[in-house]
């Protein structure tokens, strides 16, 4: 019985063999080629059947997956006929008289590096693109098998390098029980698939690959980050009665997805979803999600070279307001800062996250921003929408960002097109100064936003992806209580809402605090509602109010703020 | 008469005939030599001749410049003598048969791109001392002569596209009366160099250089950016009444440079002064400060390629606190950010002002650290040393600073080294969340010092440095406001006091709020002193106090303030 810790990335408890997915021996050796003409008819055909094998697995893999998520393929067999891609390898291949796997190696690496070393998301994403066609080619050049995840047939659990954005979406969630890799971390691709497949799964283990052989007996616990090698009876049957409890405590929040958000002592909340695009309504509704507190509008502008029209975001717009029973809460482009688009380059700036960012941007280029505000305003009469405005640091910005919209608003009247009569407007609480003066902002919007992510980077005056100082990340510390306590108080007084849809208002912690502080909206991922509705029904709203006050009035530290919810809360 | 627009960088009114300072016409002509080895001796004839040159303006210079100001002239002689750039000249003259004049030019000009591509100003600076250099032995190879300001015999105002550092620095200032430039901004070298040479400076006109002759009478006003050309007798008149008024107000000033720092209602504040190392003291007694608020010992770290010893620094802090009649303020090593050390490289990070600064890179970095307390403690003895920390974000961190500070006391001690009793320990506010939880630091702290620069930097979540966003620097947005109100009452609830050594505490329509709200120590540049020193003794602090409660509790934006703390006092 050997016990490895890792990372625990998806909760939940599996038992079941071990599968090594294992990558053969790839290696590449640099050979001269007599022929050139002919080896780049077979890289050709190689590619070819590379495309039918794709196509093959995405046909298999998309029974477990969402739309957005076979999509991957798509990209993949896009990326493989990419022809500066492929004609580079030929044109080594002709000019070189290079074999086809070192030629394909060769120009694989320099565009897997090229991407790498781009700063934003998009683009490393794309370099994992590139490696996963790259390296299924080359196994096909090189005569090697790839391992096949979907030819799984009995319960496992996989245990590997890491997994590909392509291995993942093989896996059978009726079969694959759980993962545990030697690499990855809680945000990595693979680890985020499997919280949306709810496939328990530990990553970073340094070492499992290596000490685990095909058959052994493994259990995880994607909670904790342990996982055991061959453990002795009394381990598994530990760990049998730890899946049973979690199967019924998973069990029980299914129950919940009708109930209400509601307190022991009778203080109702809103438990709304974040969403990225319409293809999270299906996880919306299945979560018992209350609305949607947060549609980040940024995909629209990422998937495409150009800019999207007026027509074109109107009909997401519309999609998500009329499939969603509740209140839709749209910010309008958040671009800049990390986030860039391929339509419209920015110039580059020395600290992004305190720069030309989301409504700032917007505010510098109205042309974009009219043309949003447009599709929203048509859009509004399919629900019940709101609309706010990100990264919002004076009252002079939310002015001018509402003067813009009523402006359209009035020329979609006077042409005739139907406007819902009430739109609230509201911002997020993202920035310092607008959390200070939360009193003065609420005379002026119709509601607030949260967004402690953001909140917390900068009142700490930290970057939040920078590991060297991920210690100042600090939602619980009582500078944040209070400024959201200011937040919510300064929103009441004058009969508006606040709501919240950082990362915080999903953590189990936040639970009692925020319902204490009066909060009056949760937005979360929308695996997270049930869980922590779960929780808000278990806590009495009198209690976490007497906790919160107390956190935000008395505490110095972090750690005493989180002592003290423990110690009251059992959270 | 013409009248040209400017941006006012130095105060001061100034009338004289025009000088213009302009630059002969150094293109090069790339040529082939024949005899290589002719032109490298000719180019090292040219260098020895330039060097005595810069020997002889230095020796001019040096009568109106202080130490460190007449040091630009030995970094240009070491610059000149620099083997790598001479190096790489004498190569291209051999390898390439190219004329010297060509090979320098291309030599010099990859040497700027280079040091103007990085971040930091360190660099920026060699920058300009290479295009300084350069473009003097550039004139010598090419038998041009350059504009010698220090052969001015008259009173005159210079008129020039820009001033390069050896320009400024020969400046005589009994007959320079003030100049005006095409280009530059309020915080170039040369505003900068004129402000402390209290010589009237007007920059970024654009046009000055063509629309003025040699000998064209020239008046100007500093403070408004006005420079008119040949003016009518009417404008003269006016602006010698001008002048006169301000000749007074500055004689006014002078004779509150024993005065106290109270208002007229018997509030007594502390005004002080913000040093960067022990050659600014002359100008700490000139304007009577009342101690020093902050001591920036970052030229201690980045005057060499190694790090400072325990003695090196222990001199400097001696000799500051010997000097200083008054309390002096020391801020341990604030580094990091857009400021880097030749001595300690950093990883590069994707926003540096969200990273690893100041006291994140000590509690990082205890090595280095503990010699700079070490230096401090001994140093005690000789005057009234306050220690104070930068960029603090929590308490845990105040916590282990203070905690290695108390170590290195207590290893003195043991050792025999006298250390003072009582020196203060301290942190800058310049963190939102430092500010927010002001009443638990309070309790731990001796004193707080409000650094405006960041704290407003992070409290709008908007870059200091970036011009596109510029509009966000709002020292009197009522967010700012209050949390200086907020920090000013938690240090007073504690028996404790609050300074600031910010930008904001030298400004005009600060001086009313910051009284108003109770600040106890106000540190500026020397040269800012005697002027809001006259603006105190001139307000009633009750009355100030009505006005910044005012100002924190009702108004909405910026611009309420400013024009509510305008009607009130007339600043």
């Amino acid at each position: 019985m050997t016990t490895i810790k890792g990372i625990g990335a998806s909760s939940g408890i599996a038992l079941a063999k071990a599968y090594k997915l294992e990558m053969p021996d790839l290696t590449v050796t640099r050979d001269t080629v007599a022929d050139p003409a002919a080896e780049v008819e077979s890289f050709r055909e190689h590619k070819a059947a590379v495309e039918q094998e794709i196509l093959k697995i995405k046909e298999k893999a998309s029974k477990n997956l969402s739309e957005e998520e076979a999509a991957v393929f798509d990209a993949h067999i896009q990326m493989l006929n990419d022809p500066e891609l492929g004609g580079q390898v030929e044109a080594k291949i002709q000019d070189e008289k290079l074999n086809a796997a070192a030629a394909l190696e060769d120009v694989a690496t320099m565009f897997i590096t090229m991407f790498s070393s781009m700063e934003d998301a998009y683009f490393k994403e794309r370099a994992a693109d590139v490696k996963d066609v790259s390296t299924r080619l080359k196994a096909h050049l090189l005569g090697k098998k790839l391992p096949d995840p979907s030819s799984i047939d009995e319960e496992v659990v996989i245990i590997a390098n890491d997994l590909t954005p392509s291995d993942t979406s093989q896996l059978d969630k009726n079969l694959v029980k759980g993962f545990a890799t030697n690499i990855g971390g809680r945000t990595s691709h693979s680890a985020i698939l499997a919280r949306s497949m709810e496939i328990p799964a530990v990553v970073a283990t340094n070492t499992i690959l290596d000490e685990t052989k095909d058959g052994d007996f493994i259990v995880l616990d994607g909670d904790t980050g342990d996982v055991i090698i061959n453990p002795d009876e009394a381990t598994i049957a530990e760990f049998e009665k730890k899946k049973k409890e979690y199967d019924e405590y998973k069990a029980e929040l299914k129950t919940l997805v009708d109930a209400e958000s509601v307190s022991t002592d009778g203080k109702k909340t809103l438990l709304v979803a974040n969403i990225g695009s319409p293809n999270d309504l299906e996880a919306v509704k299945a979560n018992g999600a209350e609305g949607v507190g947060l549609f980040r509008t940024e995909f629209l502008y990422m998937e495409n070279d150009d800019l999207p029209t007026e027509e074109q975001q109107f009909e997401v717009y519309k999609e998500v307001l009329e499939n969603v029973n509740g209140p839709v809460v749209v910010r309008t482009l958040d671009i800049g800062g990390d986030k860039k688009l391929p339509a419209l380059p920015l110039p580059e700036e020395m600290n992004p996250f305190l720069g030309v960012r989301a409504i700032r941007l917007c505010l510098q280029r109205k042309d974009i921003f009219r043309v949003q505000l447009r599709a929203l305003l048509r859009a509004s009469v399919y629900g019940e929408l709101h609309i706010m405005f990100p990264m919002i640091a004076t009252l002079g910005e939310f002015r001018e960002a509402k003067g813009v919209l009523m402006e359209e608003k009035e020329k979609l009247i006077a042409e005739g097109v139907k406007v819902a009569d009430k739109i609230e407007v509201g911002i997020m609480i993202e920035i310092p100064a607008a959390a200070v003066l939360a009193d003065q902002f609420a005379k002026e919007v119709d509601f607030f936003s949260i967004g402690t992510n953001d909140l917390i980077q900068y009142t700490f005056a930290a970057d939040r992806m920078s590991s060297t100082i991920n210690y100042l990340y600090q939602p619980f510390n009582p500078a944040i209580i209070r400024l959201v306590k200011n937040v919510i108080e300064a929103s009441h007084k004058e009969g508006k809402w606040t709501g919240m849809c950082g990362e915080m208002a999903g953590e189990a912690k936040a639970a009692p605090l925020l319902l204490g502080l009066g909060l009056d909206e949760f937005s979360m991922s929308a695996t997270s509602i049930l869980a922590q509705r779960k929780r808000i029904r278990g806590l009495s709203y009198e209690e976490c109010k007497t906790l919160a006050n107390k956190c935000a009035d008395e505490c110095a530290t972090m750690e005493e703020v989180v002592d003290l919810v423990s110690e009251s809360t059992g959270l």
